[in-house]
């Protein structure tokens, strides 16, 4: 007999849906020809990163400073605002956990939107939580309606990413600020800015580090390419970054990727150059849709939504004609964004795969 | 106002007593001229690991593959078990976490010994979890004790280091498989063998990976050298492994780390001679305290517990003058056992510091 889970664990589903594209290859037994599929930057880590963590790699014996010290100050001083607001963890991914677990009783209610981010609902039932989903608006998420929902429903977090993902759509600082003025007392909004980078200026609000009223979340792993490494990090008011302390692993974060995210930091030329090969191959995708007769979204992320013109089941069938095509694409999950596929900003020669597989993935799913 | 935490964490401490020796040396503004501390492997990560994770830095854009599939199927075939048996987590101190949340309800009681490894203590605490301290025996953990309070307290958890941490003690392999045998049904063996390379043959009981009675917990951060990594894994029944998908951070463990601990499991020539320099460092360990007219404890780990021949007032003091004299080791933190100072494996360099420093700190501490 094995030991008795917790009753909330024991309610938990036993499968979960985190399948990546090694565990596809593995299925298919064929590698992927082109990996433009889970929102990773195919541009790759700057090279002064790569130098850094080559450098560091005999000095992997020692544990993290669990303070994260030169990370914080360092990224304190990027963004402008005070090191103590400043939380690192294991990934956006890490940190949602976390802010679910200081904030979420179980049986109290947390809005999101409904496709949007799931790895966040899987933290919220994880610990207990009760999801509550309000419908994307015109692809976007919903400011007015998710801030509606937390009102009526009592909720203690908010989620939005803007940009959003998976549908690549933004809103405007001034309507985040919105948002964030219309919430609740005693709710928190949750800010995935994972994409933010990719996004045009006049996205993300001014920083407001003492604003207790919402925590916003970066990333390493998309405009730095270092999603291999597991580093991102929160901004919030003090008192609420504080908190983190209570539950985190405090060695958690990798000390190669602290070294690798300072160096990052450093190397504003390779954001650049990044930002530019993301901007090129948006309208080069864009470009490819409109050659096949389809539309595409506008973008302010790494990925560009391409709408099929079709419903959910036809977009898959478009999807797994391009997986047969050793393509690695994924696609929306709810209704009616499921009209789309999900297609990552490559490089030229994975586009050129792409352009010469979409055709007869089309064809494949139209016959 | 600041969003509301959690009951549970609201009776949390907001201070944690995790300092790394980087803080330490910011707040001296000097750093360590030896780092024999934490229990890390100076004797540094294996040649073919470090060229590994250089090969591997230009591929840090690509997530972990969540499954863990190519590591999980080495350890396997490492230890003679089947891969449903292995979880792999973000070093032994993700993997408490989770065992914690897996199977302790808040209210519920878990044992320990006083005195033992503080994080899984700070996992309990958080999860709202009740400890039961027994005591040491002869500065071992006491097995018939654990199980004892087991018993008794209706535990649903008894945690175990083999050897042990912070004295370096341990049980033969005989030992520790009675005190499994003598696990209350639905109470759950944490048996956490971190320094276990460095013990002698018959001290690891053989493997039976369908025991649901015992989880096991191996690590890369001691013998291999990857502290700064962070990657561990625990071997149990199957059932209780796939618990593990309902709550784990999956792409939690780095890229880097997947590939870094695939290399050191490939390099036997290197284990064998951190696992010879450690023991010789023992050895020399030992003779520094013989000279000094203090004892030291036999130890099956990668440190050695100096007796320093009074109580925890005076091995603060010895340890105050250590850390002054630029040598940074630490100290159990529960009586009788905080009588010692523990004394990491160092090179020679590190012990011929430590030679020099400690009659100083000695002399000091007696003044």
């Amino acid at each position: 007999m094995t030991a008795p889970l917790t009753s909330l664990i024991a309610s938990l589903p036993a499968t979960v849906p985190f399948v990546g594209p090694e565990k596809q290859e593995r299925d298919r037994d064929r590698v992927f020809a082109a990996r433009i599929g889970a929102n990773e930057s195919v541009f790759g880590p700057s090279p002064m990163t790569i130098e850094a963590m080559q450098r560091a790699a005999p000095d992997m014996w020692m544990y993290c400073d669990p303070n994260n010290h030169d990370l914080r100050e360092a990224l304190a001083d990027h963004h402008g605002v005070p090191p103590e607001s400043i939380v690192i963890g294991e990934g956006i991914d890490g940190l949602l956990g976390y802010t679910v677990r200081l904030f979420v009783e179980q049986g109290q209610k947390v809005v999101t939107s409904a496709g949007a981010y799931p790895t966040f609902n899987y933290h919220v039932t994880g610990f207990g939580g009760e999801l509550v989903r309000v419908p994307y608006a015109n692809d976007s998420e919903d400011p007015d309606a998710l801030a509606d929902a937390a009102h009526r429903s009592g909720a203690r977090l908010v989620y939005i990413a803007n940009p959003d993902n998976p549908m690549g759509t933004w809103h405007s600082a001034e309507r985040i600020g919105r948002l964030i003025e219309a919430m609740p007392a005693g709710c928190l909004l949750c800010l995935d800015e994972a994409y933010i980078e990719f996004a045009p200026d006049g996205t993300a609000p001014a920083w407001d580090a003492a604003d207790p009223r919402v925590i916003r979340f970066r990333t390493f792993s998309k405009a730095y390419g270092m999603a291999g490494l597991r580093i991102g990090y929160a901004i919030t008011a003090p008192e609420t970054a504080a908190a983190f302390d209570r539950v985190r692993n405090h060695f958690g974060v990798s000390r190669m990727a602290q070294i690798a995210a300072l160096a990052a930091l450093g190397d504003n030329a390779h954001l650049a150059s990044v930002q530019a090969g993301v901007a090129s191959a948006r309208i080069r995708i864009g470009e490819i849709a409109t050659a096949n007769g389809l539309t595409s979204l506008a973008s302010a992320t790494n990925f560009v939504a391409v709408d099929c013109g079709g419903d959910g089941a036809f977009a898959r069938r478009v999807l797994a004609g391009l997986l047969a095509r050793d393509i690695f694409v994924r696609m929306p999950g709810a209704a009616p964004q499921d009209r789309c596929i999900r297609v990552g900003a490559g490089r030229d020669c994975d586009l050129d795969l792409l352009a010469a597989a979409l055709p007869e993935a089309l064809a494949e799913a139209k016959g």
